[in-house]
């Protein structure tokens, strides 16, 4: 579960650095962005809970966020043939962020459960609004991109299972599996919402 | 108190949504902005006293914001009518947010009264400044819309107040109708700072 | 050593008023854009580090900055002509927030070296992308000056000096000079990074 969290963060980091690689920038601005994706969804989960920010104490995340920068820094044109695939592995990251931050609140009595929803969406979506916002970019609330919406039906799948059942495993798996289906589901058939849920002018 | 408070939410909710559904963004996005707008302020300030965030104890603040933002989305044109009305409204959300915020910094010894002004100001302006951020709309700070000047003047007016009179209620009237007169004005007569406060080119 | 934050404090909200001053925005807006610039790394890493807020406690820094964003909105022709000189001395306040920043983080056992590198880079460049944010400009991490890397080095140093040798002033010394150093020839030399650390298309 560690490993797949530390790959997760790689992954958040790369899709970060080729995000924003299409503008000029450099290798420290690069590293930044790719960092801020990787763990600024966390971090702001952790301050609202009032938590230790989590890579203070395991720097580790921090390491394979750099690593994945630089790889996606210097091997973009490689890593862009692969762009689709890692499409899909953000989505299995912001997966296991967004239910492990929901658990989290969870088991927390001082959070209750649709707080717990809202953390889970903050914590998958949040470090790439940072990102966004700090490399001048539209940021994905004003974009046709389903990103959010599938998120939002995992936790709250996730969240309203572990009410009605004690184990964390089934609830765990079917929030997870929902937020990747759907996301997935997005990706492959180019779905946007339904015109009636969009304002455009 | 309570009520209006919640009121004030919705209202704010309602605003951010029509602010920026100028731009094509769907239902998902339009709430998140609309949420952001509502409890960002607040969230903003307790982060920074280090208090626990206000709408994690009382989730209510959040469905108001979530129902005043569905309205918003889903019925602009009407809300648009009465668009004019709700930047009144606006103003009397801000200015109850603001004076609360300085208050409750006042209450807490660790805070002196320059920084209870700074706090209400912070909190009244903050949800807007996040949305706008959020969005990639330009925030109020580079507008000549006169917003934050209402603030100022209606939180520093409160503060001095209650360090020369005990009581809590007249200090809160005079600063709260301060707000909502001064940005009443400035809305009413579509007013501008003079051109010696303000730069251009 | 107060006496030199406060200056660099003051340093900070005019290189910061200047550099959105080329937009249209008023007074109000100009002087907390100046505040965000001079005070903002600090209050994130405050935040970060579950600290109290530091100008909560010494109100100065935030009158120094509101005094430095007036002059510089007023005086904003005679300011220009050393703006050059400025540039230089943002450096210099630059390298005392960060390295205050990174001691302060290595002090606590809390906080590893490594963390305090990133403390200190967050701390010398928070409040300019705070700034540039809040006012819809690009950041210095997608434009093409060179000065988080001056940061990073710098802090690095001194967390490494200080891990080896048991003395505050000689470590602070090199980290601080290194900074300046590094910056000031950026800017002598208009010195951007090599091409291929750079991304364009």
């Amino acid at each position: 579960m560690y490993l797949v969290e530390l790959f997760g963060t790689a992954v958040f980091a790369m899709t970060g650095v080729i995000a924003v690689s299409k503008r000029g920038l450099d290798v420290i601005g690069a590293l930044i962005l790719g960092l801020v994706t990787a763990v600024g969804g966390g971090t702001v989960r952790d301050v609202l809970m009032r938590y230790p920010v989590f890579w203070f104490q395991d720097f580790s995340y921090v390491w394979v966020a750099l690593i994945g920068g630089l790889v996606a820094f210097f091997l973009t044109a490689v890593i862009q043939n692969v762009q689709r695939s890692l499409l899909y592995l953000d989505a299995v990251g912001a997966a296991l962020f967004a239910i492990a931050a929901a658990n989290k609140a969870l088991l927390d009595p001082g959070f209750s459960p649709p707080v717990a929803v809202i953390l889970g969406l903050m914590t998958g979506i949040g470090g790439g609004l940072l990102r966004d916002v700090l490399a001048g970019r539209p940021t994905l609330l004003v974009s046709k991109e389903i990103y959010a919406t599938p998120i939002v039906i995992g936790c709250a799948a996730f969240v309203t299972l572990r009410q009605l059942m004690p184990d964390f495993q089934p609830a765990a798996a079917v929030g997870t599996t929902l937020i990747i289906a759907v996301r997935a589901l997005a990706i492959w058939f180019h779905l946007e919402m339904p015109g009636w849920l969009v304002k455009r002018d």
